[in-house]
């Protein structure tokens, strides 16, 4: 496999840019994260995630400025105790600002709002029914939280930009949605891109939100330049809640806004994962050993796979059903295959996560006792974070499940079309939006049907040879074609075409 | 008040439709259904609502057959016994044709499938992180069920104009989708109207359903000639659906949709009420008797008053937690509101109306105990269905609650605006199909925010005297202009206009 290499035309095209403006990045969740070791002393470690690598390579000697806000009591430590953290501290190429949050407003921004109101908004979780509910506590932890946090992050960066009247302004996500206004008011000539890593709802969801919320996270993303999301469906949707929202002009041929004079453009740009990178781990000693574990364990069965967060939006639990359905209605399969599902903790502050954990937990029980046998277990449920494990099962799968209910990528299917070797076929939801690159590779399914789905685990599962290694080939060909080189190469294009 | 009469208008474009064409009307629910008195005897009852009233009073002595489901047994009893049923009996002025429907067969079409999945999605009721979930069980009910009540919807009236080339069908609401696709197959020439009395969900809402339904019912759509909704978000709704899921060209200036040479319209019809009849009724003994005893226990409290049927769209339950954040943060009000919610069972054969029911139970209940004294109850709460109690109430409320999740229309907020002689205010959910139109007579709410609905309700209980009438004074106006007979006679014109 040959990855398409744009790196080189992307330091040149960063060169140019970082020459002409003070490159500034704003996230949640920064490139180091600072712990204590065992003997007491506050240490630093990478952020993991294919983002975070790819971003750290391009900021390479930029003299960028990195904000993300502090995550936990070490991380506030470092903060307080020097405002800019030279990385590597002893020869910088950029830097880290972390910006100093209690944790109780933490709570507030991170989990009351970011994750129970944002996140739901825009994946579709809610039970409209029964929730959201917005109460006094909750408008606090808006104001007090999301807002509050938003300033700190916007009053830092204007403070970096003190002497620039234009800097280039990089904001990351759903957590920062109100920065792009206070910078945008302070500083109008900013160029200012906001990509937003989920998908965005259609403007009927968007009335789930009152209008506090809505109109200050809609006039504030009408102060950027440009805005990016992963997927034509999401951008067409962000469009038309600007159309039903303010008073704005939208060209949905163009893909642009006009409020007044000033013009957003609103621009899809599918993230994709570095796949060098990744190959070169899973030819890593600790892959190889536990791939040993993995094939093992598998001995001649068939081996489904998923590999995710316990995240709501995943489908977890459909995805057990619809293969309780492949093993009652095609029992040929019983004592033949196995589910392997790597699928680990997360988000466990909020009730609704451990009630999935506990609804995941308890399906797989009822499936191994329905159809198990003394010699056969036909899921094998592993609820921690084991990478290595993971890439393992991804380069030995027969099937992979990857269901998600709605899902802003979907970066695990292109890991597992790039790492399989073994030509195993991806069943994939057609509401990721990875869907609009690999459907020609993948077996799309609709991750609300079991029925079909159960169909997509059978049809998978007895493909010929030659079919499976003529999408396998595909999928690898497309994925490394829009590595992360490319994702990164198209912003920072879009954006000297604004210089 | 003085209503605008469009009816010599609207009898003189229907005469003239007729007289050159056929006319066959469509819907799950007839005009008469059918009972067994003490005596045993099978006897005719008029169907409830003003749709019902409206049709009816324009079929007069136009020959029209109207095509309706068999609901019970008696009903069944009678479509075998007589094929077509004059209405009178002994004079006919129209004919009423029974589907006879098997209770299973029913139970698929009518609960699993329009009431338990197409009502659901189009008023954005799942939780899609465990419902819907399409199981054999449901796919079967789309077969045996939904399909197949439309085909004999489609057979009985293919049969029913076997001689006519150009009838002119009339299909209601979301149980018969796949209906106009049968007729126009075998009719090309049909003129067919489809009224769709629920809201229509946006794109990726649709993505919820299967393919084979999602198809299924677009591509039928699109073989209507015109096809009516309430309000223009569900138009443009329903037009981005067309565009993104089928091969076919959106014009939404227009709002047509074409297909090759054909082109579907798409219009917003906003439904009303018969007001002369309504102002009739709540002048009647019963209503008045009613009244005596709804002021009898109000006394010198201030009313709010909802009436709903206990449906989960209705947002009862956060009507009430409202309440109870207006008791907590406004404690001035403690004895001197009392709170009149008639709320009367419905769909209780689906598992998710039994619990709303107990959950509204619950938290009255929970708010009685917490704020009621012993001379001071603070909700009264009346589960049963009782038309001239509900007219009493909204002829003398304070305040009407009316803050549903999403509805079609929400005719009660028409019909509380001109029942009202106490200058009362409304208070109207921003995501009612009502809004539009009476948007500057109401205070609007959020429908999920309970702070802000609970500030609403404290602002409207102080507001003063001659804002409460200038309020009330604009709904009469404006529904009174909209009355029942404007809605058809915009449809009628629009159909003139084709032939």
């Amino acid at each position: 496999m040959t990855t398409t290499d744009n790196s080189s035309q992307l330091e040149e095209i960063i060169k140019d840019i970082t020459d002409r403006r003070s490159l500034m990045l704003a996230s949640n969740r920064g490139p180091i994260q600072y712990f204590r070791d065992d003997d007491g002393e506050i240490k630093e470690k990478r952020g993991a995630g294919g983002l975070i690598t790819a971003l750290m390579s391009v900021l390479k000697a930029t003299g960028t400025i990195w904000f993300a806000a502090t995550l936990g009591n070490e991380d506030r430590i470092k903060a307080k105790n020097s405002p800019l953290i030279g990385i590597p501290e002893d020869e910088p190429e950029y830097y880290l600002r972390l910006i100093d949050l209690e944790e109780d407003t933490f709570n507030r921004y991170y989990n009351d709002i970011s994750n129970s109101i944002l996140w739901f908004l825009q994946h579709y979780l809610f039970d409209p029914i029964y929730t959201p509910v917005f109460d006094p506590s909750l408008s606090e932890s808006w104001e007090k939280g999301y807002k509050f946090v938003n300033e700190q992050f916007s009053k830092a960066i204007l403070d970096a930009c003190i002497d620039e009247s234009d800097p280039l302004i990089l904001i990351q996500d759903y957590h920062l949605y109100l920065v792009a206004k206070n910078i945008r008011i302070k500083k109008p000539s900013a160029l200012i891109f906001h990509f937003i890593h989920i998908p965005w709802c259609s403007p009927d969801y968007m009335r789930l939100l009152p209008d506090y919320m809505r109109s200050d996270i809609l006039n504030s993303l009408m102060c950027c330049d440009i805005i990016g999301l992963h997927n034509s469906r999401y951008v067409k949707n962000i469009l038309q809640c600007f159309d039903e929202f303010l008073d704005v002009k939208v060209d949905y041929d163009k893909d642009e806004v006009f409020d007044g004079n000033r013009v957003v453009k609103v621009g899809a740009y599918p993230i994709s994962i570095d796949v060098d990178d990744l190959l070169d781990f899973s030819r890593s000693d600790i892959v190889k050993d536990a791939e040993k574990k993995f094939l093992n364990k598998k001995g001649d069965l068939s081996a489904i796979v998923r590999v995710d967060r316990a995240e709501l939006s995943k489908n977890i639990v459909r995805g057990f059903e619809a293969y309780s359905l492949l093993l009652e209605r095609y029992p040929e399969w019983l004592e033949k295959v196995k589910f392997f599902a790597y699928t680990y903790p997360s988000r466990t502050e909020i009730p609704a996560y451990e009630d999935y954990t506990d609804r995941i937990r308890k399906i797989v029980s009822d499936i191994n006792q329905r159809f198990g046998t003394n010699s056969w277990q036909p899921i094998e449920l592993e609820m921690t974070d084991d990478f290595p494990r993971s890439v393992a099962s991804m380069k030995n799968f027969d099937v992979m499940l990857t269901n998600p209910i709605f899902d802003g990528m979907n970066l695990v299917a292109k890991e597992a079309a790039v790492l399989n070797k073994t030509n195993g076929i991806i069943i994939l939801s057609e509401n990721a939006g990875a869907i609009d690159e690999l459907k020609k590779g993948v077996i799309p399914v609709n991750p609300f049907d079991i029925e079909s789905t159960s169909t997509a685990l059978h049809e998978s599962l007895q493909m010929g040879a030659n079919e499976r290694e003529a999408m396998s080939k595909h999928l690898k060909h497309v994925v490394s074609e829009n590595n992360i080189s490319k994702w990164l190469l198209d912003q920072f294009s879009d954006i000297r075409d604004l210089l």
